[in-house]
């Protein structure tokens, strides 16, 4: 047995549910699901709760799982009666809980029991394609999963999944800017298995396009000036690209990581050595002398939905690296911290804090005498000006 | 009178030649011309002596004049003759002066008597256009010069030569690139005075043709793809441009010294004030803290002769600079120095001395499979990586 098929046995058995983890998420998963209706029915609203997500999809990586329970609306509800009214009652309902209150394309609950993140997500009940919300789409997304996956493929998608989460590009929130769990059943249903899927993600150039039930193509980007790098066609949306939001760092780290995976196959990609604290000495030694600098800017601000406040954060980052390296310092690394909450922070690595006194300021050829002369003169003038060019 | 006219009435009276250094020159001239001429009539020789340069012209600038003694000979001559006898044999009859061979495009001899440095140059007599060696057109020059220079014009290109050694820009020899004094006189001819030539050089631009007798134009360069800047046809060679050891540096320094001598006039533009030496703390002093650094790369070479000496400086020179350049350092300024013996040094002012010991290395994208990966294999394995892009 090749060592490819030796990690991949490992890893299989160890992101496989176990019998007992099955159990106990089915025993929550009824009994939450049974609290939200009640609660809906006792405050008045109509509405049809499922289970949604991976967990529904069982394709759930061993004790990572979330649980997403879906409340579907009729259309004619106003989207103000979800925050004024609906979520309220669901949230004074489950009070035993810390419940809080978050905001993707809408607003949803988030909480956590027995060490389960539990997610309670309106929606509205509509017709395939008469989408009124983002999250419409996902019931659809669970029931074609139901039909398609074969119990074989719930593996591959559970070795992709963990893969993913293991090199870190897991995850469609604008945090991450990865791969949504939907995106990699959707691969692992496209390519028929994990090895395949990477296989074919090793050799991804620009442009490719997926759709179940057609070849792998090269797709000239119309729309998009920027040229969109993956396109994978929504099963259940044909108008929808369900890799809209990857950022490319995470899509080429995603082909690259495939391609070193097959090259020297490692249960690491998987598992990845847990993060270990430095003290404040390890650290301080890890960059003396070493001809980096951090530099950190931290700074308070005001409590922001997530969604935004990632947003916001990965703004300044560019803008700082951009500003930085425009001043000739050498940025090789920047990375975001926050708090979650009101506190946060972007660290630079740099070649330098502080640039020369000096720099060497070219104008304009002598022989353009106009733009010679008025790039000179206030040059020349400016009380920080070391020396002409005589 | 404008400040202008004053300035320049100051340096005309402070570049003419007083008449007790008039007949000094004459004495002495006279007296050098009657040895050379005894000495080659005595070692068998058939030659025509002469006084050439800018002493012959009568545009030589007060305290400044160098003596330039030609000796033409038949072209039927062989030029090792030249080197192996005739040299020798003058270098013989005037052994009372610490005589040395230098070299152009021939050898010549050079020597000091009572401050003067006298040039003894060997070349041959032959009828215009027929030339056989470098300095056969330099009797033309003088003709042509000592034909159309009226006293008037003689100082005006007095003061324009005073203006071009004043900036630094004299001198057709390799080590300086710049303003022989028959491109001067030319020059001064040309525009009809000094100020006339410079309010014209102010707003020189690329491929700039004069020509004795023809409006001043642009020449669209056709042999160079380089683009020559200057172009003097020799008023004795149509074929020859005199500008064409101008480098681009000192052609547009001369440009912009005009432009700026215009806007403000002052003597000092002719009258540099002395180089001052520092002593060794207040050099030291002025470059600390100065967010500039200085490195000097000294070295002992062969004796060269000096056109050969400076041509391989410059080669240096540049290399360094180019080299530097390349490796992110910022170079503000670089120099040469000579021993004129063997040792020289080529100076660097640069922002700092030593790298930061991290660089980004960045590698072609993901997208490109086997660039990446030829890209990636040999980096990652290298010792000096310290981190790869995961």
């Amino acid at each position: 047995m090749s060592t490819l098929e030796t990690v991949l046995r490992q890893v299989k058995t160890r992101v496989t549910p176990t019998d007992g983890e099955r159990q106990k998420m089915s025993r929550l998963s009824g009994r939450l699901k049974g609290d939200v209706e009640r609660i809906l029915m006792e405050s008045g609203f109509s509405a049809t709760v499922s289970l949604q997500g991976s967990f529904a999809r069982d394709t759930w990586v061993s004790g990572e799982t979330d649980l997403d329970i879906f409340a579907r609306f009729s259309p004619s509800m106003d989207r103000n009666e979800w925050t004024d009214k609906v979520l309220p009652a669901i949230k004074n309902g489950l009070r035993k809980y810390k419940v809080i209150e978050r905001y993707a394309e809408h607003p949803f609950l988030e909480f956590h029991d027995d060490g389960v993140r539990v997610n309670i997500v309106p929606c509205y009940m509509v017709e395939k394609g008469n989408w009124k919300s983002a999250t419409d789409r996902t019931p659809y997304h669970t029931e074609f999963m139901i039909a398609h996956l074969t119990p074989e493929l719930r593996v591959e998608a559970r070795l992709l999944k963990k893969f993913a989460k293991g090199i870190g590009v897991y995850g469609a929130e604008i945090k991450i800017g990865g791969f949504s769990g939907m995106l990699i059943d959707t691969l692992a249903l496209y390519y028929h298995s994990f090895q395949e899927t990477i296989r074919h993600a090793s050799s991804w150039t620009k442009d490719v396009r997926i759709e179940i039930g057609r070849p792998e193509s090269r797709e000239e980007s119309k729309k998009s000036e920027k040229g969109i790098d993956l396109i994978v066609i929504d099963p259940v949306d044909p108008d929808r690209n369900l890799a809209a939001a990857v950022r490319p760092g995470k899509l080429w780290n995603f082909v690259a990581a495939s391609r070193q995976f097959l090259l020297s196959p490692d249960a690491q990609y998987f598992f990845p050595p847990a993060f270990k604290k430095k003290t404040r000495k390890e650290f301080s030694r890890s960059i003396e002398n070493s001809g980096r600098e951090l530099v950190a800017i931290a700074f308070r601000h005001a409590a922001l939905v997530q969604d935004v406040l990632w947003g916001q954060l990965m703004k300044v980052e560019r803008s700082l690296v951009e500003m930085a390296t425009r001043e000739e310092f050498q940025v090789f690394r920047s990375a975001l911290w926050s708090s979650g909450n009101t506190e946060s922070a972007v660290l630079l690595e740099v070649d330098r804090t502080a640039l020369s006194n000096a720099r060497l300021q070219k104008g304009p050829p002598v022989a353009k005498r106009g733009d010679s002369q008025s790039f000179l003169e206030p040059n020349l003038a400016a009380r920080d000006t070391i020396r002409g060019p005589w």
